[in-house]
């Protein structure tokens, strides 16, 4: 099996879904020297129970960081750990996936109210933000270890905002009538905006910045009627993850490498 | 001079700026059944001043209404004003204007923090959200009380949200190193997609939303730098809204009318 991923990887959102899955298959996947800090709420809880386990059965691979993403306070430790922990070597990868959707579905006009709002806005976009802030200096001390004739790629120094297709204006029109989530939509399109200035800043420092699609999958989010299993999202998102390159700096992506117009 | 908008109107953010020459070249290019609540902070205070002169210029024809858009019990307030003056006619064009810009300029990634995302947001989108879920039912009775062979129009019922150039993220490569403007950007994107939403949600009712970019203009916000003054920034936006009809519903136009991609 090739190495799809290497060094050191940051995934947010790690207890269950999406974000579990991956950390699964990094551990999997990624090659030796590979270490995965996976960043959840309750590292001692129930929720983070099922981390646990994993990290168990790889040992010295995976490291429980507690995350709240809504919570500066709770960023500025984590990061201060991470640093601590991955030294000169900086953060190769960062992966921003622990999201919230709510109201419950549909998350219409009537059943939306502000504070719907501003939560979502605050997990979804402020807590990516200020996260990607804080890393940039591990994610550069990264990609100054690299020879600059490699390019940019996630193995180098690279963040990652997981997005849907849902974030798509063009694709509104089409996808509307399924899934109205007005907190959500507005959330996603903030952070594909956020993914497109965060591409040009760090362009520089050649850091890679692009957003991904992981598909319609079954977890709490998703929902049962979900056509994908979170192993073949993820599976599609790491083969997606280690063939980008700058030109896809910028660029959202669905899990099988299709381009989403904004 | 032909008559480009007609009936009840309602501006947000209309002390000064752009917002302020709206309401000025409304008054007097409206049909003489119009009638435009002009919304602001500080209708009493230095705020409202000349707002005040300008209703004083146009007996009978302005409404002064107080409107902090960041604050959801002054949105109550202002939306049970306008239902009483309005009536069984409703409402037929919102201008959603109001909007800040922090921290200041460029604010780049440094300079940024949660707060300034978190207040652009709340003032830009869910200021914007809420109004609109508010006046709805207004929108709708404006709406109705046309003939359905008539179509969509701002003479019938609209919502404008005023977003722009640095909105579109398929442009930020061309325009982030002259506006970095982090919370700006993405606060405006998230806007798109509200207009995208409620552009769908509303097309049954015969409300049109679409979103609009001023031009580069000369306001506290624009600086002195920009190219375009307030006028021609509103002559041009009021002549795009007059000839808006369905297939604009849901789109990013410019002042001139030039479509923008998202
Ligand atoms: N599932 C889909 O069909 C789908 C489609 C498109 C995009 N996505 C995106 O994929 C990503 C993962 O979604 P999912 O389906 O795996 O969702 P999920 O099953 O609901 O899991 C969400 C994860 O995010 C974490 N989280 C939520 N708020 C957090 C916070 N403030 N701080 C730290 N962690 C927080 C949750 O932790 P707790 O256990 O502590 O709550 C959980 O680990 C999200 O970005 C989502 O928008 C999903
Ligand atoms: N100027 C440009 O070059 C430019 C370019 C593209 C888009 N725009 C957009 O055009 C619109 C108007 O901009 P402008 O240049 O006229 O800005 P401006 O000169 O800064 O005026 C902003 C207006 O919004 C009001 N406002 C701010 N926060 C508010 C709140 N919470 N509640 C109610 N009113 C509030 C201000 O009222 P106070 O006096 O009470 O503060 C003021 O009337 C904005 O949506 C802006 O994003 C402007």
């Amino acid at each position: 099996m090739s190495v799809a991923l290497e060094g050191n990887i940051l995934v947010t959102g790690t207890s269950r879904g999406i974000g579990l899955e991956l950390v699964r298959q990094l551990a999997q996947k990624s090659g030796g020297g590979a270490h995965i800090y996976a960043c959840c709420r309750e590292p001692e809880g129930a929720g983070g129970q099922a981390l646990r386990q994993l990290s168990a059965q790889h040992p010295g691979k995976i490291s429980i960081i507690k995350l709240d993403v809504a919570d500066e306070q709770s960023i500025s430790a984590a990061v201060e750990a991470v640093k601590k922990k991955v030294g000169a070597s900086g953060l190769n990868l960062l992966i921003n996936n622990a999201a919230i959707n709510k109201p419950a579905s549909p998350a219409s006009l009537l059943s939306t109210g502000k504070k719907d709002m501003m939560e979502v806005f605050e997990t979804n976009v402020a807590g990516p933000f200020l996260l990607t802030k804080m890393l940039h200096p591990l994610l550069q001390s990264a990609a100054k270890s690299c020879s600059a004739a490699e390019g940019m790629s996630c193995r180098r120094a690279a963040v990652i905002n997981v997005s849907t297709l849902l974030s798509s204006i063009e694709k509104c029109p089409e996808t509307f009538a399924m899934a109205q989530m007005y907190p959500y939509r507005t959330s996603k399109a903030a952070l594909n905006m956020l993914t497109s200035c965060q591409a040009e800043n760090f362009r520089a420092d050649n850091i890679l910045v692009a957003a991904v699609h992981p598909g319609w999958v079954r977890t709490d989010m998703g929902g049962e009627q979900a056509p994908l299993t979170t192993e073949d999202s993820v599976l599609g998102m790491i083969r997606v993850l280690s063939t980008l390159s700058s030109k896809h700096s910028g660029k959202l992506l669905d899990w099988e490498g299709n381009s989403i117009p904004w």
